[in-house]
């Protein structure tokens, strides 16, 4: 397939870069890391923070680019640790979330893809895989993957194969290459 | 006393205007209301928080104006709830906190007052009160103050009737009037 466009996907998080580029190349779009750390907001909604962020990437880059933020979002604690994942997986861990989780175990993990080509116009894509914590880690350790088991199954992120085709920051940049790709190919380009 | 220099408390919380506007009419500082939401950044340094908000509150009102923040660190968990207190206390509360705390239960809280009277010159003052997580909650609800015993007292803040004359936020508050008083007589106002 030809290659259709060039954009930025801007993070200080190479792992990130890898994945997002990996689902991208799929749908022919070639992804280019701008590796930087761009300040965060803080807000309980995942959609504002990805906004402020994706604007900061672009004064920065001046080309088109996303950026990606997610979240783990417990019901039974209200939607803790939600927009703060990163800060509460470095301090209390999957042994902290698995302590305060009793019986309501469902939750949700949540991912926004957020894209600006102009300066200050951007546009949100955002998906969510609902599921439950798990009663113990299972699998390889990566942020809250080993607690949370998504419906319809019986093994956690970390343990399911499919996980990059199912998950929701697949779903999110799905989404988004879709819109991409009609307005890409509605435009002419 | 006589008065000596108006300055601006910015905040979206009434309470805690109150509070700093008690402490520093002590000092014979008036305090005046600047009530708005200020967009806080995501970060694990209160100091650079703070320090971002008042730059924020300045460009507002373009008057002496402060801001504080404060946060508890339990030691065992890494800094957690810190720099995100209020998104923890309103997600999982007390309650979560006593499940995530076992044996180790020594804690700080830290209060950091950010001033600016000129653009983008900012000053910080900070003061932190050493204690432990006690085993219930005690006292009056606000906050984390009925888990928290500081250092050489058997109650929690929320049933000391002393709080305020000895808490982090009296502490900080009264550093930055004593700075705030000596460059005043300083400068001959």
């Amino acid at each position: 397939m030809q290659t259709l466009s060039e954009i930025y996907f801007a993070s200080s998080n190479k792992n990130k870069f890898n994945e997002a580029k990996n689902i991208l190349s799929k749908f022919g779009m070639e992804l280019k890391f701008l590796r930087c750390h761009l300040q965060e907001i803080q807000a309980d909604d995942l959609q504002q923070i990805a906004r402020s962020k994706v604007i900061r990437a672009f004064s920065l880059c001046s080309k088109p680019v996303i950026v990606e933020d997610d979240g783990l979002f417990i019901n039974s604690l209200n939607g803790f640790p939600g927009p703060y994942s990163s800060f509460i997986f470095k301090t209390i861990g999957n042994r902290g979330i698995l302590k305060l989780v009793s019986k309501q175990r469902t939750a949700a993990f949540q991912a926004v893809i957020a894209y600006c080509e102009t300066n200050r116009n951007t546009k949100v894509f955002s998906a969510k895989v609902s599921g439950r914590i798990s009663k113990k880690e299972f699998g390889r350790k990566w942020g809250f993957d080993p607690i949370f088991i998504p419906r319809g199954q019986r093994k956690t992120y970390s343990k399911l194969k499919e996980k990059n085709t199912i998950s929701h920051r697949y779903l999110a940049l799905k989404r988004f290459a879709n819109w991409y790709l009609r307005k890409t190919r509605s435009s002419g380009q």
